[in-house]
């Protein structure tokens, strides 16, 4: 008996599902780790408890971020399977706008197959190179005890801006251990990933990205690099989590 | 170069990431459903909420369903993907430290594969008798509509008590509708199996069929019957579950 769904855009979760099917979509194909798709579900109930759209605190984060971007020397976005499944178009377009910045591949999940099929993925997207697959450049850093990481000599080892969407508590930790300012994308305001980052914008990525770049794209054409400091002196990541995590508290549902 | 990712007992959330692995390898092995990867990923959300802990509300009603179990005439524990993969040998050392119970397989996403393979997980650790896969033992019984039910006329059709931990709503307010007192264990406190069931053990089910067991073998040794009684009567699952989401909503962000 075939149970297929058919996803039609008046379904009140639409965009939800669309994700979703992204990302089964992606796992299927090699893309994403059996993990990642926990993690996504995961995503999707703190993405219901936020209203499932973009709330202020995220606005203000994202605003943060795209001034962050602009300002640094060498800005590096780390991605992983989820966030090729979800959005590597967007990312690529991010990349583009940034002109100065690069994209690494960084796996919790790590296998080479995996690896070849998102960096192939990315190829499709118009991006030839990509940091963080080449053994020779690989440096490894220390994360805890019994783990390694290993980041590219030429990407992110030599960035001053992480961009690292959907990471690892651990990850994060390490690379604020390496004095690298971080921005991130996760939408559990409690995560450490949350806690430990310079800008958190707790959102769905596939809500940010689009966002971001048109961010990117006004202050480019607005905004001095006076105003960009300015920006991100008044913003405050605690500030902006403790907002995202009162919106959840408000979510109410009747108890019968 | 290898850079395969173990877990390590010093990764702050080692317990949640060695549950999901054991999901992940329950979804290879076929005895998982991929909808139940996702599932878990909703529950590791309100896990996240309470803490990764088991809280007050949850302990007492551990206790009022270890009574309950203790009680009952026929208890009958149903089984699914999930519950296989996460705890198949707590569930196997439930049964036999409750002597007059039974386990029977109930599948919400149902294949005859996924079932033979359950049923042989089981084998292994020792339960010999499952029920719920014999065509010729099933009866149905309405569900939605659109949905039938299957359950086993000498299993759960029998059962005064059903523990059902992970069910759907649907399926526990059928097993309401026919009489059966119904314990279930679900992260979430305001999902229609929470609400319709007369026991929710709010937590994480790998928390809980320990605590389960132990509370099981303290009341065999020092509780009378009038005592279990009294312990259920005093027992009011409502407020537990308003206690549960007290506990999700008084989260506060950490000051760093």
């Amino acid at each position: 008996m075939e149970r297929k769904i058919e996803l039609h855009e008046s379904h009140p979760r639409y965009l939800s599902l669309l994700a979703r099917e992204k990302l089964v979509t992606g796992f299927k194909r090699g893309l994403v780790a059996s993990e990642g798709l926990i993690a996504h579900g995961r995503g999707e109930c703190f993405d219901y408890l936020i209203g499932e759209c973009t709330i202020e605190s995220a606005k203000a984060a994202v605003n943060a971020a795209s001034a962050t971007l602009l300002l640094a020397r060498y800005p590096v976005i780390s991605i992983n399977g989820n966030v090729t499944a979800l959005c590597v178009d967007q990312v690529c377009q991010l990349n583009r706008s940034l002109e100065n910045s690069a994209v690494e591949i960084n796996l919790f999940y790590y296998t080479k197959e995996r690896e070849r099929l998102i960096s192939e993925e990315f190829k499709k997207y118009g991006l030839l190179k990509i940091f963080g697959i080449d053994p020779k450049n690989l440096v490894s850093i220390p994360e805890l005890e019994s783990n390694r990481r290993f980041v590219d000599r030429n990407g992110i080892s030599k960035a001053d801006v992480v961009f690292v969407p959907l990471e690892d508590g651990d990850r994060t930790i390490a690379l604020k251990r390496m004095n690298k300012k971080v921005i991130t994308v996760d939408l559990n305001p409690l995560s450490r990933t949350a806690l430990s980052s310079d800008i958190t914008i707790v959102d769905n990525i596939v809500r940010v990205i689009p966002q971001l770049i048109e961010c990117i794209k006004y202050h480019k054409k607005h905004s001095s690099e006076n105003d960009l400091k300015e920006l991100i002196e008044g913003f405050d990541n605690m500030d902006g989590l403790k907002k995202a995590l009162e919106v959840m508290k408000s979510k109410q549902v009747p108890i019968q």
